[in-house]
């Protein structure tokens, strides 16, 4: 009997409420409060719900949250920090107190203002900046939870750090330095990208470049290379470092038989996974390497290739926590919260649901890509390289085109607003990157070839920009035959119009 | 003649307008856009001058800029970024865009996404950013200027880093080990702060620490230990590293000698300026240094600490041009603009004079807070240290609180929202940072005392905060003297009133 | 020759260009200029080329502009206004000087801080506020070209009001007063919405209410009433309102019955179109009565309603150009600049493809929800009414439901998150609005009924929120039907369940 | 005992905190969970206290808000309303829903984007915006402690409309027709500012203008012609309209002796206090009325002018709760609830003593500008007008610049960026408003002079802002007598320098 009694009067209570705000005869401020009263238990409780769970699961939530529900936790997050405490004016009485001049810069760090770390430890918990700390847990729980979405399961440990691929590479070798003090030389497959090589050098070692062998059309690791190179003197070897990815015709390396390699001569691995994540080829690599037993100490990748947020940070994955917590105590200093913060709103705001439909996008996009560009070279007479391995980029010879005009192919592409594309002519001219010597640089190969154009389908590309970049690709490439090489090109069955006005205008105004 | 009819031209339609608007008879467009004529070209052409007259001088303007102008700079510099075109959708066919997932991060970035560098170079061009790299170079010059008008004027390279000051501490050793190639260790007078300390580490070198000298009340260099260190073995020493700001009782390194000492030898020196711009007496000491033929080849300071801006960058000054240039090639990767951003919007909104009244408060601030804390260390049996070239912080013995209550006499502080004031007990426990041991960790010496308290006047404290701040230490002190050591205290001529119900309360929620 | 030297040229620096930001010699400064000066001029040309393209032609984009093109576009019209200067320090000596004593308050109105309107003219150009009546221009004319995209062609003034459609409406009819100074009555045809009966009262008028005739499923006009009303005595009718946009089982006005009535009578007429905007029966009515030669002065629409921008505007429509300017002209002040930004930035992101795809996507999801609504209703015994011309809102019976549970379920529907809905029971109570009673208020006639529940499908619903709200709308009504009716039914084949714990978790917390 | 053991638990917890996050051994989440579980609860009761505090007093802080608690604020507010739901996604059935197409307007908006209002009441509770109700029951208790704060103890209920003055006083007078059914006519006492004297056009009735006389320089209000025209018919009257800030040498309306009128002759009275809230003597006048028994049935007040909010709002206060709820009832729909925002967010960031200490500058400033004016004039040969009573505008005599040359003298000042000061030449022609005719618009009077200037220093006005106006002010002056004049003055002990060339250029580009 009671309990029936006790719905109908919520019933009452609900009906009530319904239709109370019409009651004419309540003061404003009396009607305000009844219904103030009613409701805003409510709101201030899911409001309480939806941040106590994410502090207890700290895991990215399912689906994304909306643009309110994010300002509001990211309000909350800023009330920890001292500087924005509420009950008491907070008096800085030291040298480093998160105090900012400028209104406009407070904003735009949304009053977190004090960075993360503490004495040196990227993790530690700084008592004056509670809330950055948070800001700072999250997102490291949430690359984990991110790289296990992303099928990397085995991964025990990831740290978001402040500091760029390169830059991360570079603190993981000198970070084990102290591990194998006669240590000298780094062994690298080579890729012809700066940041890393100079990463080797900063962290003063002396590297060992083991060019990449041509077996098809595709660049593959050199692992009879590197088991010489191990094998003379293993333990003068910091580490082996293996790229996952590269432009084509660079396959990604072969890491399995890497890690057994340095498994076997009890030498560290250390992986450029720089926008590996969006590969599963890549991300297949590196699970086999450590399910096959052999070694990977530790894999970077870069938080605005993968992630889509401005560049900043970088993501260290390890497969033991104490690895992690190690490389976090070994950091010399504070940093900036904000690739932690970019990372963690990211991942509010797209769930693993739309991290996930992000990926996905990208695989479908690179097949249609590969797709368009085997029909596009067909119809001009070049040819895809077949780079089965590598998921992300593609290469088109360019055999139609004069090897002294194919950088200016490369430039008039630029020009039409096409960024990232390249085109690589061949070259036996050295390249000398701090005193070390490259021949062919570019090719990630001293081998010589007849120039090619490299595209990619990166994270975050949609159909409709790709539907326009082979719009302009094909009447670019049209154009510049008829100028330039003075031949016509017939594509898609009709041959390119390239008579108009806006041709030469563009091309007076070229950036 | 035609002279004069000109003018009366002009006034003549002057007065026209100014009346103009109440013209009944046209049609809503037609007024709005005689209006736009004759108006709008004012507003944009004064629009390009303020912007225009930034980029020739490349110089802090004289007064701060109304926060609208600044948002005008920003989305003008956000234009230039290839993601940001507006005459033409930019197509990405790289593996890095620019591209960013969520438009809460893009706000957070006004737009700013692709960060600075390029192959390395953090002061190199990219094509497709060229408006973060004109932030960037903006913000060196800024840099330079800023250094200057503080009085740094021999200063000639000036970059701002994406990193803290521990970091670039260690990019500095790290630049430097190629010029030294037998250098192991680096002399390193002892400071209790860990990221300096770290910072070696991380670079890969072995630290020599060098204790201070008590000499009256002040914490001194060590000048003939240093000597004598050099003297063993200079070429294995990669440099010295000495610093300017840190807590008193510790007194600003003496840089002339060591400069001197270091010239003598041929040995690089590093300072770590940490907070130093802020006083007169550590950028005299720099500057002296330079003019008395000593060697100091960088010196690193917070951007934090000295420019009231989020943490995450510092800056690193030399007197070559040629250095700045080769540090900066050195640089593995790409990073964030946002130090830089902040930087440069921080000076835009203060100008030259701005900073300069900062900077003259902090000086009248710590004069007034000198006084103060001598008075109330007077009144309660305490004496404050006089260590007369330390122009940021002061510390006042503890000699009334007996060596076990003290940390507690910290804690309580910081429950009353007092933060950076440290409460230092002597100890003669070994403290390990990196599997390196120091006696007595905090008082930058092994020297036994019988316990402190030190505050700090940093650049940016108001005048209200200095009042509030003596008012809660006065109270917090009487309290606790009652409470934990069982003795009333009467200061500024009547009991501390430590009854209230307040004391409870706040003792039950200390954070 | 010479013009085959010119491209050349130009291609020489393309591909320098393309090469450019490599090259080592150059200071940093000096590669910066070089760059800058290649490629800002771009920048600086395309933005100019945007903003003044949109000047010259007035008119709504065909497609959205990126978020950073129309932040560019707020803070250049913000310039323009005095308090912006960017050349010269504003002085205000007078009484309005357009100061915000808040910078919150000053961003959150992007600097647009002098409202629009001057001397009592809307229209008016502010000398001392170009900026914000440049905003209040494009709004007007951006409104006119939204109307034509929508269909409304012959439309030929329209203006934003920075006030509601009630308000718009009484301000139409005290518009009129002058012209017919004999008039004392308005002719309402009865719509169960408070607003508008109001504006008659605001207005000064005496509404004659004419109920609307059922007919089938529908509540028609009652022309042959409203006839008799004006001929009675025309001449004390200062107008005749009828509505387009009402919830079924209203049906849209006979608009063009009423518009010939009018004609005949020289009487004016005047549409509230609240959110009719969205409907093609709605559009055409107005179009075929002034087509057809019938009178139709003036038609308001909301802003809110309409195109999804916060409350606070209205939009009201002419066949007259002079009509809007005499609107314009009439109003007593001046107003806020809000709702004329919104509206702006709305078709500037949205473009007039944009806003024809959300007027599409209504039509499609309209016909949608009519679909389940039907199947719905079917499997639980309820009909859905027949009211063809409504394309906004459905109607369903609720013969299911014991009258007087009826607004419970209302009060249910409400808790479970489904706003807007409502339960319209029968009643033969009288409701006074303002000293006019109503019988039946709610149903837009006395006629009694069995009660029914009212749905709409209005411009910006998405798919995924019809399908939530039907499976919500299933499962409440399966609850309700057992526990209050003590009924059980299966909906989709099977029984609804309504078992689960959070059944009374809801319950309890029935916001 | 039991007492004595709490305290020192709770010593040794606050000791542990203090020093707890250097705790090597927990793993970081543990560390961080820590840390959050004992100082997050602070964190959340401080700003949960902070928020009930207000709702539960509802009344201005003492001391304004920091930038945080208020973005906190709003936030917190916007999560009451249903789009904003974080429990639940919210399904919109209705035809106004509070959809947003813009993010950018959803963000200029907070998210608050019902507006406020219900079934044409303005301070009705909107149950899915409580949030928005909120905020509007906020302002209007807000208004009343401002309005208490300046003074006006004697007030009883005030309401922020989000309507203009103008439109403000034309609701009254609308809203007073039915009490007085024979009303045809509105006495007003002449004051030359369009928007007012609309409003009794719009409100649908006949003003009958009585002009002020002249009484030394002041222009007062005739009371004796308003006591005759109220004698004559004071049934067919609606109300008087007095005006209390007006530019000098109007001076303000004689309210006291209106009131008195009113009271006898039972007629309501309306004051048009559009900037009066800033002046002393507005204030008395308002109190003195109705203290000495006087009727004053309503006085409006711009938001924009007294509070520094951007155009949009007025605040109309009563000295019975019960008009203002009547009025609050009369309204014909919904509103934006911008104004409201704006003015509580502004009085949130000010507090109490902040709007007193605006209020206070503009006390001080407007006696110096008074003192500078008077010297000005007596150097140059004029004579400022004896206004006592006018504590917020003054005038100065031109007769040194000829009749035909002053408009020109006020064009040339508006193009050196003085905005608000006015040339007001006399003048026999009749300007027409509405089909009214006024001999000497703009001279409140038809009486003839010889012209003059006014300055107003409003509140808002900063002390370099005085000091840069009147240095201006005599360049100009100096400059357009010798041009226009042809004749050399000497101010301040030294003749204008007017022969720098950029006295062309500014001609040049006059704005």
């Amino acid at each position: 009997a009671v309990s029936s009694r006790k719905p109908s009067r919520k019933l009452n209570s609900l009906e009530r409420r319904y239709e109370l705000p019409g009651d004419d005869e309540m003061s404003m401020v009396d009607s305000f409060t009844k219904a103030h009263n009613e409701y805003s238990r409510i709101a201030t409780k899911s409001t309480s719900l939806l941040l106590n769970e994410l502090w207890t699961k700290k895991s990215i939530p399912d689906d994304g949250w909306s643009e309110h529900s994010i300002e509001l936790f990211l309000q909350w997050i800023a009330s920890h920090d001292s500087n924005n405490r509420i009950d008491m004016a907070p008096l800085g009485a030291g040298e480093r107190e998160g105090r900012v001049a400028s209104s406009m810069v407070r904003r735009l760090h949304c009053g977190l203002t004090h960075g993360i770390g503490r004495s040196g430890n990227l993790c530690e918990v700084q008592p004056k900046a509670l809330g950055s700390s948070m800001l700072n847990c999250l997102a490291n729980e949430f690359a984990l939870h991110a790289l296990k979405t992303l099928g990397l399961h085995s991964v025990k440990g990831a740290l978001v750090i402040p500091l760029c691929t390169g830059m991360t590479m570079m603190m993981c070798m000198a970070h084990w330095r102290k591990m194998r003090p006669r240590a000298r030389y780094v062994i690298w497959s080579r890729v012809d990208q700066k940041s890393c090589f100079k990463a080797i050098l900063a962290a003063g070692f002396e590297p060992i470049v083991v060019d990449p062998l041509r077996e098809g059309d595709s660049l593959l690791t050199d692992v009879p290379e590197i088991r010489r190179m191990l094998e003379k003197n293993a333990d003068e070897v910091l580490c082996v470092i293996t790229t996952t990815s590269a432009f084509a015709p660079r396959a990604p390396d072969d890491i399995v038989a890497v890690g057994t390699l340095c498994s076997a001569h009890s030498v560290p691995h250390l992986v450029n996974n720089a926008y590996g994540l969006q590969s599963a080829e890549c991300t297949r690599r590196i699970l086999e390497c450590r399910a096959s037993g052999g070694r990977l100490d530790a894999f970077v990748q870069s938080l605005d290739k993968n992630f889509q947020i401005p560049v900043g940070g970088a993501l260290v994955a390890f497969f033991k926590q104490s690895h992690a917590a190690a490389f976090a105590q070994f950091y010399p200093g504070r940093a900036s919260c904000v690739p932690a913060r970019d990372f963690v709103l990211t991942l509010l705001s797209q769930g693993t649901r739309g991290l996930q439909a992000e990926f996905d996008r990208q695989r479908r996009l690179f097949e249609r890509m590969r797709r368009k560009l085997r029909t596009f070279a067909e119809e001009i007479g070049e040819t895809v390289y077949e780079v089965e391995e590598n998921l992300i980029s593609l290469a088109m010879t360019l055999c139609t085109i004069p090897a002294s005009k194919q950088t200016l192919f490369g430039a008039v592409l630029f020009s039409r607003g096409i960024t990232g594309a390249r085109v690589v002519p061949s070259s036996t001219k050295k390249t000398s990157v701090e005193g070390h010597e490259f021949v062919n640089f570019g090719s990630h190969s001293t081998d010589q070839h007849a120039g090619y154009l490299t595209v990619a389908c990166g994270v975050g590309m949609r159909e409709d920009e790709l539907e326009e970049l082979f719009a302009r690709l094909v009447s670019t490439y049209g154009r510049f035959l008829r100028k330039n090489v003075g031949r016509d090109v017939r594509i898609g069955g009709r041959s390119v119009n390239f008579e108009s006005d806006e041709d030469e205008e563009t091309l007076a105004d070229p950036y």
